[in-house]
């Protein structure tokens, strides 16, 4: 039906062939020493001129000749007629060898008395001792840092030649719009320009942002022809993978020479490579993880290879709180969530959603997984690269399971106090098993509970006894209507329900069965919404008749709504956690007013919030004598 | 004589001062998107609008009805006139509710067959997938990263509240001229509020650099006053040690109050803090050395604390290679450079001289030695903080001994090979016992030669045969003079002798014993020259008559000069290394024309450059049985 990639190339091979077609260019530039932060020297810097050019005396005091000085002593003080009063960084002028501080010195009007002799050289900073003219400042191939600005303007060097690499940065596509519009539903952003160019300018890149250009052949040919004037690299985002409008390999296999397309790594798949007058052209994927995967394992490794500055990245080894599974034969990398757990360093997977780009965001480091391996288990070490200051992974909180605003919140608070809350999404299930590890700090859950009952059992089954739960807040659940239904009004409607681990779910089944109704009887039982949304959207255009849902959202809708009961949100942490300052801090906020009020103006009760519950163990004793009941 | 600060603050006290009188400030304002990446978040940041909005195609295929899809098989194709044909990111229309992949498709003009159903929600992108409105992207607090960028744009952001501190930069000292200017001897260019600038903007704060104040009370107070309406903080570079000159005390104290004057830290004990309208007011030593660790260890700790980021250090644990001493009482900031050795960290310290600041720019880290620490013994852990991309330490070859040109040079070309040649200076001795010690890579080290003879015997002496010398480079010696003496005129000239440890002294006491001449009939043969420089100038005025220098030296001085030897410049590595593909990349570079030429451009002869010499050991078979030959 469509053209298609047929064949991939490997991840290594690919860096390969890049690195062998395109060398080194060796393209400088001068720059200003005001704006040559994070820029690469080209070429070794020299100093000017000596500094200090002449002896400067190195302290406040009095510079003298050393041989007057000799044999003076507490009981043979001897005063001084030729000396010169200097402060520290003055000239100590010819004929002067030693300066006295001022401290040792004794004056009246004209004449000094000292009463301990100087040596040749004392306090004397020589002509030279910091740098001598025509010494070396700077290597060439090294990343300028702001203490080098400064060195730099001492020993008289106003500006240097950098290497330097344009890059031109070209969106493709009918469905985007400029950052600040409003997309159509099906339309996009364009962001993939924007990240690129902070991201090589950190390298000490130039970029170019081109317009966005149409899913044209002819439009992004001449786009491409004419960057490629300007710039020694040409990015076009967009337009490389297979469907109808994908132009991208057509024209640059006419204008140029295709030399791949499509690498075996995930995301980034349908990138491409060509050359273009020698000069590479990368095709990058549109969706946002994708390109920012291809533009940091692939285009930066070439820039990197041409002498700009390597991204400083921080890699740690550390322990994955999960299992991840991996397709054999594409070198996969996963956005993570990277904290300190006790002793060790855990690293949570992120969603590898092609449209998730809030995995960049949500994260703070990414793992690498070889083509040659399915997966990683649950525990196993591996190379974790950290993207934020390495000094955060040590004050990020991981927190696994419901991803909740009241979380959110209470992360903000925490913020103030240095902390950086990471909250992963997972099942709750997976979520208290990580917990159990040591694999994570607390875990994030939602309860159903109703004034007579609490449906923690689950919770209870899988960790026992060693761990707590807080409540964090409390929605209220209710039947969501057009019609103003109540739970007897079920029988006849058609009801459109929720995953087994949501609360509102549980609620149902705890009431049919206190209300002995038999789920089959309820037409639409088995129809789940993914979302709250789905389910209000579902029974608003009337094609279904009533859900539970909180009443936050039912308000949002207009909808009649009938109170039920409650969606309790919980940390669960271990036992022995109470006593660390982490989990005092965070009882502190649960308490404080701000942090009430905050989730109240959300339409969160708070009556709980802040209240421990021990969790019963399901299994008294460990796994030996069994008690359904919980206690 | 004058004032003085007769008490020193404890540098814990000061900060904890610091921290009480100026608490958070929680100053804001808006940037652009644009202009985000490296500031703070002042609040927390909510998505306009969902993403996706609506559901989207997740693969290029058809959309399609999943009802439609049921019972599909190999065996039982299904032919599909209800379909739409979608590319990825496009929109599914309403009513399709699943995606059917193009390579699944076989299509005539108007018709799709299918041989596989599809489940509902197959390849579809529901709506809010990425993020749904109103959902947080960056809580407060956050450093922006490039990728944030991008998300922020997707989610209709443009601008944002960002933590903001603007600080008023001034530059103090009649001593000044501005970077590019010719300072004269005595004046030194202006260079730590260009520092202080990438520094803070680092930080996420914005910057105002004040002209060169000059050292007059009532300039400096007028400068202070107009700085202080216009910023949230005041950074006063000079003019706070106790000089004649030094007004800040006095300045601070009469408008606003003086908190402490000399903090027990070392570099920056004259440091000052004091508030004016409730802003605080740094004075920072002129020494660039000391400006530097005031503006790293306590005002960025201050801007830290307000909410700026932290600057990204890397810290690690490491074997310091050699004993250093502090004072008690002072906190010290020591700059090092740091390489891993084998497998440890080693960290090398750098002159701790106030004028050097070429120590800022050699290091790659620094270390802190508490106030408590009288020092710390070589092979001692300590911690370290990384100021280059943490990855560079492992491409770091530590080298301890001669620091030269042709050293220089080998470390340009190193660069091109990915390594940072850290050379640190060292006495010869001291530099051998590091490397017997594995504490770093090479030693590099200069040995006086002639024809017929070598002083290599004090190496063996000290590190026995367990390792090899490979020469880089020699240059010539000889006799300097005004008046083309030689060595037999020496009896009755005015010598001016270097210290013993240096190839020239060695050079000159072997052809005394040669000549059976006595030292002590050499008039002037205690006279140490500091550097070659300080002789030659010695003997241009008169002050001495002959010496022994380098040729290139003299030349530069149009003084007559007689060849007498060589000054040998050698690696010295642990036979073991011999292995390593960084030794073998040094030898490649030795042997390299390239390398070759660049050093005889600066009168170093190659004849040897690259030649492998074992070191006999003085101990022949570990201590037992001496041989006092060299072999």
């Amino acid at each position: 039906m469509k053209r298609r990639y047929l064949s991939l190339t490997q991840y290594d091979e690919a860096i390969r062939i890049m690195k062998e077609v395109f060398p080194p260019i060796g393209m400088t530039e001068r720059v200003s020493i005001e704006h040559a932060t994070g820029r690469v020297t080209a070429e070794p810097i020299y100093a000017s001129y000596s500094v200090p050019e002449v002896n400067l005396a190195a302290m406040d005091g009095i510079a003298v000749r050393s041989e007057d000085t000799k044999g003076a002593a507490d009981q043979h003080p001897i005063t001084l007629e030729n000396y010169y009063q200097v402060n520290t960084g003055q000239i100590v002028p010819d004929g002067y060898d030693a300066v006295i501080m001022i401290e040792d010195v004794w004056r009246d009007d004209t004449r000094c008395t000292i009463r301990k002799s100087a040596f040749p050289g004392q306090f004397i900073r020589p002509a030279g001792e910091d740098i001598r003219q025509g010494e070396l400042i700077l290597p060439p191939n090294h990343v300028i840092r702001p203490f080098d600005i400064g060195a730099l303007a001492t020993y008289g060097i106003t500006n240097l030649l950098a290497v330097s690499v344009h890059i031109a940065l070209i969106p493709i596509g009918d469905e985007l719009v400029p950052a600040g519009a409003r997309p159509k539903p099906g339309s996009a952003v364009e962001s993939n320009t924007l990240f690129a160019r902070e991201y090589f300018s950190g390298m000490g890149a130039t970029c170019h942002r081109y317009p966005i250009t149409r899913d044209d052949p002819e439009i992004i040919t001449e786009a491409l022809c004419h960057a490629v004037q300007d710039n020694e690299v040409v990015v076009l985002f967009g337009g490389s993978s297979a469907g109808t409008k994908d132009w991208l390999e057509w024209v640059i296999s006419s204008c140029g020479d295709l030399l791949f397309h499509g690498v075996g790594m995930k995301p980034g798949t349908p990138m491409l490579l060509g050359s273009l007058e020698d000069k590479p052209v990368f095709g990058v994927p549109g969706f946002p993880i994708a390109a920012a995967c291809v533009i940091r394992e692939f285009a930066s490794r070439l820039l990197e290879w041409w002498g700009l500055a390597p991204y400083p990245l921080f890699s740690t080894r550390a322990h994955l709180a999960q299992r991840i599974h991996s397709d054999l034969g594409y070198e996969e990398f996963i956005q993570v969530s990277a904290a300190r757990v006790g002793d060790r360093i855990c690293v949570m997977p992120h969603s590898r959603g092609n449209g998730v780009q809030m995995s960049l965001v949500r994260s703070n480091g990414y793992i690498r997984i070889p083509a040659s391996h399915e997966g990683i288990d649950a525990g196993e070490e591996i190379q974790v690269r950290i993207t934020c200051p390495p000094s955060q992974v040590d004050n990020t909180l991981l927190v696994c399971g419901v991803r909740d605003e009241c979380i959110h919140l209470l992360g903000d608070r925490l913020s103030s106090n240095g902390y950086h809350l990471h909250c992963c999404n997972t099942m709750v299930t997976g979520a208290l098993r990580i917990l159990q590890m040591k694999n994570c700090h607390a875990a994030s859950v939602t309860l159903p509970r109703t004034d007579n009952w609490e449906g923690t059992d689950h919770l209870a089954r899988i960790v026992g006894r060693d761990f707590i739960r807080v409540t964090v807040a409390e929605a209220e659940l209710g039947l969501v209507s057009r019609d103003n239904l109540k739970i007897e009004d079920l029988d006849g409607a058609r009801f459109i329900n929720r995953p087994p681990w949501v609360p509102a779910r549980m609620l149902l089944d705890m009431l049919l069965d206190q209300n002995a109704v038999q789920a089959e009887n309820i037409s639409g039982y088995e129809n789940q919404a993914r979302s709250e949304d789905t389910m209000v959207s579902a029974i608003r255009n009337g094609s279904a008749d009533a859900g539970i849902c909180r009443k936050r959202t039912a308000d949002k809708t207009g909808l009649s709504w009938l109170p039920l009961g409650y969606e309790s949100y919980e940390l669960v942490f271990p036992l022995a956690s109470l006593e660390d300052s982490t989990t005092a801090d965070i009882l502190i906020i649960l308490k404080s007013p701000q942090y009430r009020e905050s989730i109240t103006r959300l339409g969160y009760s708070t009556t709980r919030t802040g209240s421990f519950t021990p969790i019963a163990s399901f299994w008294r004793d460990s796994e030996s004598s069994w008690n359904t009941e919980v206690v």
